[in-house]
Formats: structure tokens, sequence, C-alpha cells
């Protein structure tokens, strides 16, 4: 019983990640597959690889997951397989792996190159359908990882903005991810923050105080603004009732500074 | 092989449903995970109330219904479990599982408080992963609901909106839900409605006649409004081809008078 | 471990599609159940058909693929269950098994009439549910076609839009699917096209050369159009990085000539 997960920018409207299913169930009918989502924008590495590195950790030991964002299908871009402690991913090697990998003790990269184990004729425009589904499927079935292609000694790292503490003791980070509720997640997490869940600090956007952290969205007014640890271990920004990201016109990339 | 349903406001652009289903494998590689749909507008109570209400009794007895939309997720509310006589829910006790279980002889209720089957850390934004999901894996491997917690006498019920029949014969009611045909469906079932099938019904929105009753939504000319008994059982004021919520601007809570 | 996969126009926002998998599970606990897509636009037979040719070869032999695009439920079209050489289809005989049936070895087609399969009450506006659903769950649990209904002689078909190779030489096509990435995919295919992988050919719309031939997408810079040989096996007007559809403003039914 393999899970296998995928993450991609395929949408749902059409019947590219059916095919993916259709595929992986070819090869391993026993295998359990999991969405764990296709609505990263078209060709946003940096999505994919943030969706991943949110998720992977909650799936049992020995899961394998598939992340496929690759506008850069066809092209020379490796496909890569790669074992950690715990986990099997499988993708291109365009940095969309490379957050979660960041998380994980990395065993063993391979390019994924023997055409054994791919599904033919192999199309220039859909590595996913054709390459990432059906490695995944062996993996399942417990094929060695040197059987995919030769060892890599590195792979692609997505740059990850760290947040860094001021000489004024504040810390300054900047947001990554905006979610369905409009929660404005940073890449300010637990560990910088230790004191956060207790402490009344202060959130500051374009250098105006925004909010106070607080520990869960309904610990204010509805309509108010609060900055909770997040459920992905990170600050966010939130609205109790509303979109955070929609009041304050936060987005991917805007600074934020927190005042302890 | 225990089926368990999810419904939930999360959406399925980000990784939140992924993870619950990590979270469920994790504990019960052998669950079959059902999506009944997670796009309840945010916070929506009553959305997710009446969908959950509307699909649970299509599933084999023993079924795990687990409905979150938490806007009050990390305060003092509730998190209950439900055995009924056919079978489990698991949620916030916000009233999402109470349209549902009016339907069901409820024969035990029990606050979740066992941290012994929840996911640690539990965070104070994501009760879905770290407790209901948990709770529901464990009961798919037939833990007992006495496990969980305490007994409780009772759970929050959302009031529901209930048809009545006039004095000049006439039967009030009002639209519950509108469907992604535009079809909106109304509170007005079938055991008030008898007659309709055959019977000439006359439906009024706002004191003018906007369509008759039929069969099917294809017994009128493409483009022509019909009132029919839908499947969940309700009366449903649709358009042939069409959008009957769009065209008369039908929304929950629009006052629907039918003239049989 | 039978495999029934779904494509219908249901949305995923109501618990249409979860209740079809009710049904099934409540059949056969056993039975793997796969999303192609449920975002057919509502009503679009041609959609749904397309969605179903493009995809069913990649699942393994004896699925069950089931079609739901039916404006006409509850009028007197027919359900049919059709089993071809590979596999079992199933759907309104409305044309949206048609394009997929063209690609398989038919061997009998049946009505859908034994009440026996059925979920009761059938009503007369959710035949997913109520037909559809239950004679796939029980095909998967290898009940024989012909306990369904009568055998048919015919199944309706929708018209394909066929290339054609004009006296110049250049051939001559339409667009027939727009896919989330803004790719036209064209009714052009790989025979008509044996040479386009290396022949340098020009695309045309409206008289004026929007693009050329290439490998893949990312064969040109980004921005720029390119036509590739997709990956269902049909010529597709793409840009690297951006939506063609929109771009030159194509989508279902807009002519398009290739020049070799």
């Amino acid at each position: 019983m393999s899970t296998i997960t995928l993450t991609t920018d395929f949408g749902t409207g059409d019947w590219f990640v059916g095919t993916l299913k259709g595929v992986i169930l070819g090869i391993n009918p026993r295998a359990t597959i999991v969405d764990i989502t296709h609505e990263i924008p078209p060709g946003d590495i940096r999505g994919g690889a943030f969706a991943l590195a949110a998720s992977f950790r909650f799936f049992p030991a020995g899961t394998i997951h598939v992340a496929v964002v690759d506008p850069g299908v066809g092209s020379r871009r490796k496909a890569i397989g790669v074992q950690t402690a715990n986990y099997f991913f499988v993708g291109p090697d365009n940095g969309v792996l490379s957050w979660a990998l960041a998380k994980e003790k990395v065993n063993e990269v391979r390019a994924l190159e023997n055409k054994e184990y791919f599904l033919h004729p192999v199309s220039r425009t859909f590595h996913g359908r054709d390459i990432f589904a059906p490695v995944a499927a062996h993996l399942s079935r417990a094929v060695r990882m040197r059987k995919f292609g030769t060892m890599l000694k590195e792979f692609l790292r997505l740059p990850c903005p760290e947040p860094r503490r001021r000489k004024d003791g504040r810390i300054e980070g900047e947001v990554i991810y905006v979610d369905r509720f409009g929660n404005a997640i940073t890449n300010i997490d637990a560990s910088i923050l230790a004191d956060v869940k207790n402490a009344s600090g202060k959130v500051l956007v374009g250098g105006k105080c925004i909010c106070s952290t607080g520990g869960f969205y309904d610990s204010v007014a509805r309509g108010k603004p609060v900055a909770v640890l997040g459920s992905s271990g990170f600050l966010e920004i939130s609205i109790n009732g509303g979109s955070a990201a929609k009041r304050f016109g936060l987005r991917p990339g805007t600074s934020v500074v927190v005042h302890l």
C-alpha cells in the first residue's frame, strides 16, 4: 500500500491529472494516489516548491512525492529522483523539489534516464505523464533507485528568502505565500520567533503597524487583523473572517517586520 | 475498507486537503478517502451543513463523515464526534454537522478531548489536520467512541428554515442553495409537495409567477424555466441549459411561493 | 481492483461527485475511482467527448469509463453501456462517449434498462448518481453486459471535424480545445503531419502566419509562440510561458492552416 502524492500546475479542468493516475494504476494498481494540489499557477516553480515543502512531512514514511511544475519540459533540464531519510521525490530538476529537500536528509539523487521505466512514446511536452508518473509507480513497486539512472552530486536549489534579526532586535522577513483565506504566510518561522506565542509582538508593513500577534484567528474580533503562528510553522498575517492579503495589499515578496 | 469523507472550506488551491489525507493514511493506510467538496465558501457553516446533509446518506453504512468549516478554530468551541444509527460524524461543534444529524438517529455524542488521538503539536489554526483527520482515521480503525472524550448531551443545531403551508393553501419556502448549474434549491421538499410531480403548480418569486413545475430540466424548451423535484429531494428552480439563479436573481434566503 | 473513471460537468463546488463515489463504494468498496475532470462546461457534450477521448487509453485494460455530460437527463435519450476491446464505457447516448469509441473496437452496446442495477428511487435529474454510477460499480464487480438491457446496433456519434489536405499541399484544420495553459489544441494529428517534427512548418490563422512548428514549448524564447505536436497527438499552438489562446483569440472552431 504505497502512497504517491501529486503537486502540479496542471489544473483540474483538463484531463492531464487523470492521465497521470491512469499511467500509475497501469503499473501499480494498488498505489494510493493523493492530490496535494494541481492549482499551482502555471509555471510558478516557487509556488510548487512551497506547497510541497509545507505538506510532504504529513505523509507516512516511504511516500513518493511527485511535483511537476515544469515550464522547461522537453528542454535540457534534467529529470530527477531523490531518496531522503523518509521519502522519495520525483520531478524536474528546476528547484521545485528543493525547498522540501532542504528539510530532509538527502541520501541519493538520480537522473531519470532509463527509458525502460518511461511511458512510450515519450512526448516532448508532458513528462508528468510519460516520465514522472511511471517512475513514481515503479518506485512504489520497490524498483531500486539505481535502476533509474546515473547518480548526481547536486540538484538545483531555489534560493529561499531567509528572515533576519536586525540590529534593533526587530525581525525582518517577507510574505512567501497567500492562501485561499487571504492569510499572508511569511518566511518568519517558529525558531526565530520563539517568544511570539506569549509576547505581544507588533507587525509592521511599509513602516506602519498593521496588527499584533495572537494565538489564533478568532482571538480578535471579527474583521480584525492578527498575526498568528500558522499551521505550516510560519507567522501569518490574517483577518478574522476576512482576507488580510486584500486588506493590506500583501503578496509574495511584501516586506514584513516584527517588533517583539 | 473504511470510507472517510471530507467536506471543507479549504479549497483545493493550497496543500491543506492533501495534508489531511496524509495524516489519515499515516494512521490507516487502508482508508478510502472521498472528497465531498472543499469549495464551501470560507466560513460558510450553513453551506457546509447543506452539502453534508445532501450527500451523507449515499455512502455505505459505517462511513465516517468529516466536515470542517471552522471559523472559530482555536477558540473555545468544542470538537465533537457523533455516532448515529448508520454513520460517524466528526467536526467542530458549530452546527456544520447538525443538518445531517437531524436526519439520523443520534446514538452518542462525544467531545474530542483525548490528545492521544491527535496529531502533535496541535496547532491553533488547523484542527482539520491535527484533530479531525486523526480522530476520523482512528475511528476507521475501530477505536471506540468512548475513547475520544466525555459524553455530551447536546450539540449545536443550526436553525433550519422550514417551509410552511399558508391559509390560502399556497406553500411558502425559501432558496437555500444555488448549485453550479444555477439551479436554486429551495427548502420545499417532497413530503409537503406530494402532488407536484403531476399537478401543474406555479412558482412565484416576489409575487410574480416565474415558472411551472415539471418532471425534469429538459421537459421545457431550451432557455425556459421550470421547477423540478431535484435529486436532493427539494423543489428547485431551473432553466433548461441556463442559470435560473442569474436570470431571476435567486440566492439563499430568497422567498419562494408554490401555488398548486 | 477495478478502476472506474469519472468525466462530468458537475463541478467540484457542490456534493454531486461525492455522491457518485458514495454510491459506487456502497456497491463495490474495493473500486478505485479516478476523476478525469468535472470541469467540463455545463452541457458541453463535445468538451466531455474530447477530454474522454484524450485520456481513456492511458488507463489499464478493463477500466470502466463513466462520462456524464447530460443536458437531456430525464428526457428520452438512452443510457448506454459499451464494451470495447479494452474498456467499458457508461453514459448517456448523446455522443459524449463517441469520440473515445471511435478509437476503439466496439464489441457490444447495451441500453441500460434493468432497474435492478439502479439506485432507487431513480430521480429524473441526476442519472449520474442513480443509473451511471451504480451500473459502473456493478460492471466493476463483473456483472455481465447482457444483464443491463437489450443490445443496441447503434449509438449516437458526434460529428468530428476532420483536417484536410488542400490542393496547394497545405493542411487545413481547426482548434478543438483550449487547455488551462492557453494551448490551442487543433484536430491536426500526427498521421497527417508526419514530417512536422523536422520540417519547419508555418501556422496560419486568419491568413496570417502566427508561428512556426517546434519540438517543445521551451524551444522558443519566453513569450514567443510555437506550434508543437502535443501530448494528445495533435498539433497545438502555444506560447512559451503564456496563453496562445488569449494572444491570438483562438477558440474551438477557429480555422488553422499549416504550410509545411
